[in-house]
């Protein structure tokens, strides 16, 4: 199946089967010749609000065959895409780098890492008992393929890992969500990284919170929504947070979370550090290989109706 | 072999086989009965500066056999305890908590934690590309139980490791530290995890740092004069360091490296977090059970003579 494609690295353009015309656009205006675009990776960018010429010019490719995404999340192209177009999205690309920050988060928590960076700003040699990751229970709420990357991170801390997803997988020892309210009072850490759907929007609220023990410790890697910030806010404390995401996002700067006790922040990097490059130019290689090919691509989220 | 014994944990005392009398002593003025007391675990003070009464009592323990410490270095005391007394350290209890704080040092330096706390005190949601841990070449300088525990925790995180040890092991892949010159210009991050002697003081000095590529990464959990901090400041943010230990320690309110740039500075608190504690307990326990059954000790430094 030969065709034009756009790829935002251009690895990827010299990697490319010859049968194919590839060019690479990493954003901003248009590029030439949008019309016999088949194959279109949208260019990664770790942090964009609003207008995006990114997904506008999508539009202007009628002979559009395969939209090529680098993030899990793809709600946001569904509407943009006609239906005979094969969408794919980004799943295991960002998984090393966002378990590897949530392992951070859990760690920086522990072991009071942002108060020994104010401490070292005010030049404080300060001194505390910490608390630890070892023996520690942590329950992963979200038990896909970032879940697991987490899992395997966590182990070697001798640390206990209790799976939770979306539905139970008895013979994987993974619990349902269904089974949170038995499993929160026993639980030292929560690690959510859950997709946002209608399901899990506001999964962790007040009554989640409630089951909690003190100075138990929540962090988020998923998406800002499915923690409730007010009910986080109402802990004032007694519960504490390590959160790369946040609802709002960005936090506006009068927001009260900056300053709450016992909560660590840091702005929706999880997932796009120096980790992500050489996996997502892996897989592109391997992808447009398929497609020139005419094999069945890998990540497919919605296959094209023809 | 029947006798006192004065231990730190009412748990010690508890668990201790019926033979031995045990009393607790955590430190503070001298409890009663010295001249009796036939094994001493030093109370564990994680950091006690200048005159310590729990070390000034040794001299009065003419029945001492053994003296028993909490921490791996053993050097404060050699010269307060009599030949005839069998001197133990604490060698293993705090690896757990020490590696776990190798990797928070470690995962705050590639993630830029330091940062976000600072930026979260300032209530700004700041952006910046990450560095990460994964595909990183980790040297581990001291390939003992704690560098093993570092190397098993690392490896998770798809990070490569290379092995360096005060002697080459090639059976174990480990290399000696006089190839350091050889192994250092190709490494990301060098874990310094050794205990301090005449070869390991200033191990780390101005021809290592010379020999790193830009913006490696030099952690220090080992002691504090193992690195030479002049050198380090002389790097000026070329090569980035994470701290728990320093020389001097602590480190005075107007000391430079406070303020160096790339350094971020915890106080000296690796190994005396929460698994510490029960790792140590359980410790103490079966070496109370083994000193009361005439059985050989662990972790013997230097036999009594006799």
């Amino acid at each position: 199946m030969a065709g034009r494609a756009l790829v935002q690295w251009e690895e990827n353009r010299r990697n490319a089967p010859e049968a194919l015309t590839v060019d690479v656009y990493a954003g901003g205006p248009a590029p030439d010749g949008l019309d016999g675009v088949g194959f279109y990776q949208v260019p990664y960018a770790p942090s964009t609000q609003g207008v995006d010429e990114r997904l506008d010019i999508i539009g202007r490719m009628p002979r559009l065959e395969v939209l090529q995404l680098t993030s899990a999340g793809y709600e946001h192209v569904l509407d943009l895409v006609p239906d005979h177009v094969t969408l794919c999205n980004g799943r295991g690309l960002h998984d090393a780098s966002t378990a590897e920050h949530a392992l951070a988060l859990i760690l920086a928590a522990q072991r009071d890492l942002p108060r020994w960076a104010v401490d070292q700003r005010d030049h404080r040699w300060g001194s505390a008992p910490l608390r630890s990751l070892a023996d520690q229970r942590v329950l992963i709420v979200g038990y896909g393929s970032i879940g697991q990357a987490v899992e395997r991170r966590l182990l070697p801390f001798e640390a206990e890992v209790v799976r939770v997803a979306s539905r139970a997988r008895p013979e994987e020892d993974v619990h349902g969500v269904d089974e949170l309210p038995g499993l929160l009072p026993h639980a030292d850490i929560v690690v959510l990284v859950t997709p946002l759907t209608e399901r899990t929007r506001g999964l962790f609220g007040p009554a989640e919170f409630a089951l909690l023990r003190d100075d138990a410790l929540v962090v988020n890697v998923g998406r800002g929504p499915v923690l409730d910030t007010g009910a986080l806010l109402a802990q004032n404390g007694r519960v504490r947070a390590a959160l790369d995401v946040t609802d709002p996002e960005p936090l506006p700067a009068d927001h009260p979370l900056w300053d709450a006790p016992g909560v660590f922040v840091t702005p929706h990097v999880a997932g796009g550090s120096a980790a992500f490059y050489p996996r997502a130019r892996a897989f592109m290689d391997a992808q447009l290989a398929r497609w020139a090919a005419g094999e069945p691509l890998e990540n497919v989220v919605r296959p094209g109706r023809r």
